[in-house]
């Protein structure tokens, strides 16, 4: 049974939300394919689910790789489920070829990378680094108030190992992550592999732009005070300060909602979201800087008020150096042409990197789309990114 | 029993949508004063209902006055009710004194003027000045699939009179329309009457801009074709574009929907509105070919496409220059302060002066809010408005 075909969309996708009766199907046939590799399976109390593959030293750390299962409502089959697949293929190439490592060596799927369903995003990795506690965890509902605790025991995944715990104590050696790209710059460089030096760091904003609903017709343009105007003047100033943090700056407006939102109504309300991302957290911070000056001058002209409140952060990640060399080497050993790249998107990685050096490998994705049906990767670019994965892992646990 | 009794909300304002039963109930009280004012009444095939008071010369054609009943679905008590009890107001006024006028006179409420539940809006009134057909009107339907010619029915105003005609033949020697203003400019005057002297036309327009969705981390800023931005600029053009042509110049984006309106996803699709107003032709022309020149801009700049609609278009209109007169020697007669103004609404009497001279009285409202619960106007406002259209239907019919 393949894995992309549990949560199956018309369109080619996959819909497999985190915690649901399609999660547990996937996670069901993934176990098995551990076992199936002769991995021993532990599943701890948030639902991370780990495959552990015995080293000739017990008593060294172990090097694990993985990523995530959960899919997007709309998701395709590569984001995730490439990385977990990946390190699978890692065991069985090693099994297959009788070889045996010094290190143990894991398999990991984390819980609810997407935060579709539940939030946070990254869920089970921000556990087992220690930002999450577990009870904070469970606690946490999606939209019809089942909680992660419940849908945890209802599939049968509410394990008992301790989270944040690897068996003999310590911590990883390593952690390596391969995933798509979900961009276009390996596609545009023709290059099937990227050696991901570190992850750009975020803050997300709630912004409310209030000013006065008016009839359209009988308000002069200069008695107004037009909340859509003002968050036009707004949007555009995200896009001019992430030009300004050239080339690693992001700013995205991906949400927006206006009040009453009908024709001939100058809009009274309208709240939008900001996603800024860079590779500082003093450009974060310039960037934070010059939105609240842009943002207040705009709702000064519209004579509107503005309000903005943070609500995501995840501080900018440069990954371990050893474990950025160590995929850097294997790709040039490998003879596969590569390049150094940023990820722009946050992973379970990111949060590993904070308990145990960490690293990630990056495959081209079809015009660089992703979070869509029409996701896609090339086989030889998948198969690249798993041998990648495989020299990676043998350099710290041989 | 008050009018604005029937379909009040909790917040002072009214919900009389059309055609529903509160419309019904809003219709037969009104009728109900139309008999005891001792006015004949007929229904027309559309559903518009007049109360004629018989004048001393049979053959003259009559003066009417009128509005509407019906009410946006969070409207207020003002907004076409003070209109039809103004006229009521008249003929009491006249019946009081004994006073009987040369020509009939006219009192009528239009069926549908705000549009909310059945579009066009302004049917009646369209439909009487020729610009709709009955066919055509009765097939328009809600959301629900319900028609205008069967809701109708249901509620017992499919009247037999034949839309467009009024007895012994031939068109009202005038029409005049009293209305709150809908907007600031009579309140920030500090004066109680506006002339006026014709309504802006209008012109609006459905957008679509169109991108590629693509997550925000990852996404290159030079790489985007991002839906969001391109619409941003567009909105900030569209009030440059209205600016231009002060002091009579509207531009309005009320409406705005984007895809898939996630935070951390570049827009892939933007639809919004356009709502331009002015009070010529060249005008609205010039604002018309200026949106197409700074939309391409606009989308050519986010490497987007753009896709422009027009929707709607109402002509701008001078009223009657003999009943715009009528109206300000009224307001000179009774020494009530007065201004031209120009309405930024369309109104029945816009339709009514395609086929009869016509004239407008405005009084202010308060904070210029209109379609809303908490619309508001004074009580010696609404009187000295409908002293005016007293005086000013006498001129046309003594
Ligand atoms: N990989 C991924 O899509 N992470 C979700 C959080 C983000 O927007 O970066
Ligand atoms: N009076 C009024 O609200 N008319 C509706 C059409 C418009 O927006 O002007």
């Amino acid at each position: 049974m393949d894995l992309a075909r549990i949560g199956a969309t018309p369109r080619g996708g996959v819909r497999r939300l985190a915690l649901t009766d399609e999660d547990r199907q996937g996670r069901d046939q993934v176990v098995r394919w551990f076992r199936e590799a002769g991995l021993e399976v532990r599943v701890d109390e948030v639902g991370n689910v780990f495959g552990r593959r015995a080293g000739v030293d017990p008593s060294a750390p172990a090097v694990a790789t993985g990523s995530h299962i959960d899919t997007q409502p709309s998701g395709g089959k590569f984001d995730g489920n490439y990385g977990v697949l990946a390190g699978l293929e890692v065991v069985r190439t090693l099994n297959d070829h009788g070889l045996r490592t010094r290190a143990p060596l894991e398999v990991v799927f984390w819980t609810n990378e997407e935060g579709s369903r539940f939030t946070p995003v990254m869920m089970g990795s921000g556990a087992f680094a220690g930002l999450f506690t577990p009870e904070f965890i469970r606690e946490r509902a999606d939209i019809e108030g089942k909680t992660v605790g419940n849908e945890l025991t209802r599939i049968g995944y509410r394990g008992p190992q301790p989270c944040g715990q690897v068996p003999g104590g310590g911590m990883y050696a390593a952690y390596f992550e391969a995933h798509i790209e979900q961009g276009p710059v390996l596609e545009d460089a023709d290059l099937p592999i990227g050696i991901v030096t570190g992850a750009l760091g975020q803050q997300w904003y709630d912004v409310v732009v209030t000013g006065q609903d008016a009839h359209a017709g009988p308000t002069p343009m200069a008695l107004r005070r037009d909340a859509m105007l003002a968050a036009a003047r707004m949007i555009d100033a995200v896009n001019r300060i992430a030009l300004a943090e050239a080339p690693h700056g992001r700013g995205t407006v991906g949400f927006i909602q206006a009040e009453p939102n009908s024709r001939n109504v100058i809009p009274g309300r309208v709240r939008f979201s900001v996603d800024f991302r860079n590779l500082t957290q003093a450009g974060l911070d310039r960037m934070d800087a010059s939105m609240r000056e842009a943002f207040a001058m705009a709702a000064a002209q519209c004579q509107c008020e503005v309000d903005i409140a943070q609500v995501t952060k995840f501080k900018p990640c440069a990954f371990h150096p050893d474990c950025v060399d160590s995929v850097r080497d294997a790709a040039r050993a490998l003879n596969l042409p590569h390049m150094d790249v940023v990820s722009g998107a946050g992973h379970d990685a990111v949060y590993l990197n904070a308990v145990a050096p960490s690293g990630m490998i990056f495959v081209p994705c079809k015009d660089g789309i992703s979070h869509n049906e029409i996701e896609d990767a090339q086989p030889e670019h998948l198969a690249a990114g798993a041998d990648v994965l495989l020299r990676a892992m043998l350099a710290h646990a041989s």
